[in-house]
């Protein structure tokens, strides 16, 4: 397939970074790829992996021809990562991203960058390993990539960013921040803050040692807190950026989950069973 | 390997029952096998299966002439099921059972069978599926089984009922059953009352259509809520009788998620960072 755009560079060569890098090479290969990161370490092994045509050492000689750049930093440093490239930027430029929150990045983008175009993404792909040896060229395949243009964007970048994307073998959709920032409380942060709190919890113990729960977590623990070994810093800024949201979900769900608890003290097997089996049938659902 | 019984009866040919069933004739071939459920549609289908030398109409008839009879029901069908074994059970056999609770199935088996030796067991081993077709023979290797005799267990009865189990590829290991119930709670049932609740909040929102929810599951909740299709009937008997448990774990919970709530309201990232990368830390060790 040709590439939509001539000239990428991808900001931060992490998880997410260095998979797009991969991904463009395998499917985009006639894409000139440029690449940083704020972390020599990160870069320079981007560098030895070979991850694009160019590791840069500033932001600006990243961004300096490029048609696109997206930003694969944690949604808490898009804002200085957006500044910093701002003084190279081609006129234009399509700026994009990969972060878990879009309300914010794009506040964020639209206030370093007030003459982009901006069109905010978010791949729902991912793994709970970080930095650039976790990523792989087939992240995205079959996976959705969300796009989050405003009244302001332009049709036709958010089209050739629709091509970008489905190029890297994902389904592409479109909604509003809004709506995204819902979806992903409920799918995606939610989960992830139950699953670091039980594993908080479980280590925590008097009467159950950390020994215990390794030896038997194969009766649903090991699985269940997979996500709880993601990237920290990734997830602190998720939290603080998709506040409201998350808390509204969150909210939700510590009342079903008194419910289920009251159900447990009084002993109430009729209706634990008939929750259980309401849930049972809807995630059987999910995937059929 | 040479069985430690030589006949063996299983009642309740589910998921967990029908493993044994298909692991016994695997491992242990010279193992004279009966297997009864009290669904006749299941015991037809175990017959098709081939999975005992004979699915038998009546739980005596099974029992008869059986050195280890395992029950595999429901926790809260044990005691009922010991009752309609008790007249037909050999004098010397060995009464074993697969529940997920053993406080309080220890106590309902001794009830219904005063005389018996009882060694009740958990193997941590099962999927989300259900039933006499969702068995495989390979679903105890590698994976725990939990023993709880009691003080007065038969030192003899316990070596010969670990055998088996190893027999059929677990490791065994002995823990008072108190110990026992609480170890799952944390490993196990919390985990599951958790996925039951979070499909049920994730089921019952205005703003995110289930369509949503399904669409972008890859962002953590598919994985996240496997645990939630799991059989109602068996999940309901394990909060019924692991109640104590469940709920002291349950509150540890509530309190640990309380407290991410409080930061993500009041938006300190510091904190949220401290506990995400202390949880990060603590299950990159349990995968290793």
């Amino acid at each position: 397939m040709t590439s939509p755009f001539k000239s990428v560079a991808i900001i931060g060569i992490g998880l997410i970074g260095s998979s797009v890098a991969r991904a463009v090479r395998q499917a985009l290969p006639d894409v000139h790829l440029r690449a940083y990161d704020a972390d020599p370490d990160v870069a320079r092994r981007a560098e030895q992996l070979g991850l694009a045509d160019l590791v840069v050492a500033e932001p600006g000689l990243a961004v300096s021809g490029a048609e696109l750049v997206i930003l694969c930093v944690p949604v808490g440093a898009m804002g200085q990562a957006a500044a910093a490239i701002a003084p190279s930027l081609r006129r234009d430029a399509v700026v994009s991203d990969v972060g878990s929150s879009k309300v914010a990045v794009a506040l964020a983008l639209r206030a370093a960058l007030p003459l982009a175009s901006i069109i905010p993404a978010h791949p729902i792909a991912g793994t709970e390993n970080s930095g650039p040896d976790a990523g792989f060229a087939s992240l995205f395949e079959g996976k959705w990539c969300i796009l989050t243009p405003d009244d302001d964007s332009c049709a036709e970048d958010v089209d050739k960013l629709s091509k970008f994307w489905t190029g890297l073998g994902a389904k592409v959709d479109l909604m509003s921040a809004a709506h995204h920032d819902m979806v992903l409380a409920v799918t995606s942060h939610l989960p992830h803050l139950i699953a670091f709190a039980i594993v908080g919890t479980a280590s925590g113990l008097e009467r159950v040692t950390q020994s215990d729960v390794i030896k038997y977590s194969a009766g649903g623990f090991r699985d269940f807190t997979r996500l709880a070994a993601s990237d920290p810093t990734m997830w602190r800024d998720v939290f603080l950026t998709n506040k409201d949201a998350v808390l509204e979900i969150l909210k939700q769900f510590t009342d079903d989950l008194a419910e289920l608890q009251m159900a447990v003290e009084r002993e109430d097997g009729a209706t634990l069973y008939d929750l259980f089996d309401r849930a049972s049938t809807i995630r059987r659902g999910i995937v059929e």
